[in-house]
C-alpha cells in the first residue's frame, strides 16, 4: 500500500516549528507494510494543499494528514479534502454534541467558531479525539484512503495508537517490512562501502549505509508477505555483513554506545569512572542518559585546566613532561579517576577539540585510555575538526572500546583514524 | 522567488532518522525574500527522485536539496540533478585533487569510491565544504537554481552560511520578511501572554508565544520591502516587550544558556566550575560546546555517589544530616568546588532524575545552587518526571540563574515550581 503524508500549516513552512509528526509516522508505517514514498509541508493555503490532495489521491493508496483540524480561518483540511473530492460538508448534530459536553466540562459555552470542528463530509467518518476537540477523519473513496489528524503531537500520537493503527491493522496488508540494523566504528563510509558491496545494490533484502556519530550503520530492509519471510530474507545478510564486518560491529538496532556499556557493566557487576577533558562531560552525560546508571557509574572529573587535573590527583610531573594532550596523561587520567573512585574500569580522555590548537596538537587529535585494573591502552584518533563532532565521536569511541573489552575482546594499543 | 526544498534520503522516509536539515532552512529563506512553497522527503530512489527535480524545475525557481552527496551507491542526489536536466556528469580534475589532499590529511589514501564526490555537470558550479568530503552543488540554467547540500548538518548549516546564504543576498529580493526572537525564563505561558498582550493579535508586526525547554520565547516577525523598513517595524515591538517582561529576558536570537554565560564569563574576566548529580555531566557539556570555554570554565566534577562526593571534598557529615539531595548538598557542592578549583563562581547541582525516588525525593526534584564567592544562593525546581529533560532543563536553568547574576541581578535564594 503506497502512503504519503502531508503535514500541514504555514508554521512549518516558515520553520518556526518543527514537524515531529511525520517522522513519528514514517516510524509507524513500514511494520503496517505500508510503504510511505513522499511525505510534504504544506502551507494554510487552499490552493496549495487542495492540489496536494489531488495529487496524492492520483499516485497514493493512502494520505496521512495532520494539522489544519483547528477551529480558526487557517485550519483549511477539511474544506481541501471536501474540494478535492468534489463533496460538500456538513455539520454533523453527534459532533456538535460532543464539543458543546467538552466545553461545558471546561465551564464555557461553545465558542461559535468551533461548529467548524463538527463537520463531516458524505465519505468520511469521525476519528475519537479525547485528548482534544478537533476529530479525525477516515475518508474512504473510489479505492482511497485519507486519513486527517489533529497537528498537537499528543493529539495525534494517541489518535494514531488507539484508532489508525488499529484500523490499518484489520486490513489486509499486503508486505510487511522488517530492518536490522548493524551498528560499526572504526572504519570510514567507502572502506565500510567496499567490505559489504557484495549484500549492495539489492532491492529486497536492500542493504543503506548510514554515517553516524557513533560509527557507520548498516540497515538491513526486507519486504516479504509476512514477517517470517521477511526475517528468512534479512538474517543470511546479517550473518555475511556482521561476519565481513567483525571486529568492528558493537550494536544493533536502537543501542546506544552508552547501552551496550551499561548492560555489560551491570551483568558482569563491575563498575565504571571517567576522566574527561575535550569531552567536556559529554561521556559521563551520555552514561547516565541511561536509567539505573548509577549501579555502575559511580563518577566522573572534567579537569578543563592544568590546575584541575592536579587537584584531582593527576601527577604534574607527567602533565610537565608529556603535555596535557599526550598518550601519558591520558594513561594517568584514566588511572587516577579509577583509583580515586574504586572502581573496576577507568577512562580517561584527553584532546584538542578546537577551536586552537594545544601544545602545537592538532584540532581533532583525541587520546582515549582505558584502564582495566590491570593494564591500560592508549589508543589515538583523528577527528573532524569540528567541536561537538570531536566532543561526540571522542565519547561514542571511548563506550565502544570499553563494550569490544567487557564482551571479552583484548586489551590493546592502537590507532584509529 | 518560488522556493522548494527536497530531503533526500530513505533513512527519513523510514522516520529512521530527523529531517533536521529542513526546519533550518525554512526558517532562513524568510529574511532573504524567499517563500518557501513546498518541503518534501524523498527516498533514495532514481525514478522519484528525478521526477521530484523534474517536478520542480517546473514550479520553482530555487530547489535546495540536502543529502545524497556521500560517496555511496545509494547517494544519487548529483546522477538524478544530471538526469533532470539532460547533462552528462564528468570528474572534475580539481575537486579529485582537494580529495586526495582531505584523505592524506587524515592519514590514508582516498577510497576509490570517494571519486563520485569530484563529479560535475556543465550547469553546476562546486560550493566549497570545508567540514566534509562532499562538495555542494550550485547548479544555475533555464532561469532556474539548483542548490545542493550534503546531509550532515554541521556540513550543510556551515555551506548555508558561508556560501549559499551570501550569494542569494546578492540578488535582486521582494518582500523581506525579517524576525526577532526574544527568550524568556521563569514565568508561565498563560502569565507571558498578559504581559505582552497588547502587542498580540497583529498581522504585521506579528508577534508568537512558543514554549521551549529553556523556557518561553517571543518572535517579532515583521514583513516589508526591505530590511530596513522590516526593522523599524520590529525595534518599538521588542522594545515594549523587553520593557514588559524584564528581569526574565536572558537571551536572543539564536543564542543558548551556555553562550550567554560564555560572553558574560569572558567579558567579566571571571571564572567557573561546577558540581554535579542529577544532569550527569550535562551542564559541563553544554559549557563546553562553546568555543574558547576553557578561558573561564576551570572544570567540574560528576560524584555519582556518596563516596564520590566525599572524595571530590564535599563534607560528608552535611549528606549524612541533609541527604544527597538537599538544598544543603547543593550548597556544599557548588562552595567545594569553587574552592577546590579556585574560582569566581561555582554550580552546584544534586535532584532526582529517576528512575526511582531518592530518600523519598519524587523524580524531577532538583536543587540548584550558586556561590559568588560572598554568599550562596539555592533555587528549587520541580521538573516533568523525564530524565533527560530533566537533565536539559536543569542544567538551562542553572546557566540562565548565572547569566541574571553576572548581569547583575541580585542573589537570591527562590522556589521555581
Amino acid at each position: 500500500m503506497k502512503a504519503e503524508l502531508l503535514a500541514i500549516g504555514t508554521e512549518l513552512l516558515m520553520g518556526e516549528l518543527a514537524d515531529t509528526n511525520s517522522p513519528f509516522l514514517a516510524s509507524r508505517l513500514p511494520p503496517l507494510g505500508i510503504d510511505l514514498q513522499w511525505a510534504t509541508l504544506v502551507g494554510d493555503d487552499p490552493e496549495q494543499l487542495t492540489g496536494a490532495f489531488v495529487r496524492g489521491l492520483e499516485r497514493s493508496d493512502v494520505i496521512f494528514t495532520t494539522g489544519g483540524l483547528g477551529p480558526t480561518q487557517d485550519d483549511l483540511t477539511r474544506d481541501c479534502i471536501a474540494r478535492a473530492l468534489g463533496e460538500e460538508t456538513v455539520v454533523d448534530p453527534a459532533l456538535v454534541q460532543r464539543l458543546e459536553d467538552i466545553f461545558r466540562s471546561r465551564g464555557t459555552d461553545m465558542p461559535p467558531r468551533n461548529i467548524k470542528q463538527a463537520q463531516l463530509i458524505p465519505s468520511a467518518e469521525a476519528i475519537p479525539n479525547p485528548r482534544g476537540t478537533a476529530p479525525g477523519w477516515w475518508v474512504e473513496t473510489k479505492g482511497r484512503i485519507i486519513v486527517a489528524m489533529p497537528g498537537p503531537p499528543v493529539e495525534m500520537q494517541g489518535m494514531w495508537q488507539d484508532e489508525v493503527a488499529p484500523r490499518l491493522l484489520k486490513r489486509d496488508r499486503g508486505q510487511v517490512i522488517v530492518t536490522r540494523n548493524i551498528k560499526t566504528n572504526g572504519l570510514s563510509e567507502a572502506l565500510v562501502d567496499e567490505l559489504i558491496s557484495p549484500w549492495l545494490g539489492r532491492e529486497n533484502p536492500y542493504l543503506g549505509i548510514y554515517a553516524k556519530p557513533d560509527g557507520i550503520h548498516l540497515r538491513i530492509i526486507a519486504k516479504a508477505t509476512d514477517p517470517e519471510n521477511a526475517w528468512a530474507m534479512v538474517r543470511p545478510v546479517e550473518t555475511g555483513v556482521v561476519e565481513a564486518m567483525r571486529p568492528h560491529v558493537w550494536g544493533f538496532d536502537d543501542e546506544t554506545p552508552e547501552q551496550v556499556v551499561g548492560s555489560l557493566l551491570a551483568a558482569q557487576q563491575k563498575t565504571l569512572a571517567v576522566m574527561e577533558t575535550c569531552t567536556g562531560g559529554q561521556l559521563a552525560s551520555s552514561i547516565t542518559d541511561v536509567p539505573g546508571a548509577s549501579a555502575y557509574f559511580k563518577g566522573s572529573v572534567t579537569p578543563y585546566s592544568k590546575e584541575a587535573k592536579v587537584a584531582a590527583g593527576v601527577d604534574a610531573s607527567i602533565i610537565e613532561h608529556h603535555g596535557e594532550v599526550s598518550e601519558e596523561t591520558a594513561r594517568a587520567m584514566a588511572q587516577t579517576v579509577r583509583m580515586t573512585l574504586g572502581t573496576d574500569y577507568g577512562l580517561g580522555i584527553t584532546g584538542v577539540a578546537g577551536p586552537t590548537e594545544i601544545e602545537g596538537h592538532p584540532v581533532g587529535l583525541v587520546f582515549v585510555a582505558l584502564d582495566d585494573g590491570n593494564q591500560v591502552q592508549v589508543q589515538q584518533h583523528r577527528l573532524p575538526p569540528r567541536r561537538v563532532t570531536i566532543k561526540r565521536r571522542a565519547a561514542a569511541a571511548a563506550l565502544i572500546e570499553l563494550a569490544r573489552v567487557l564482551k571479552g575482546g583484548a586489551m590493546n594499543a592502537g590507532r584509529d583514524d
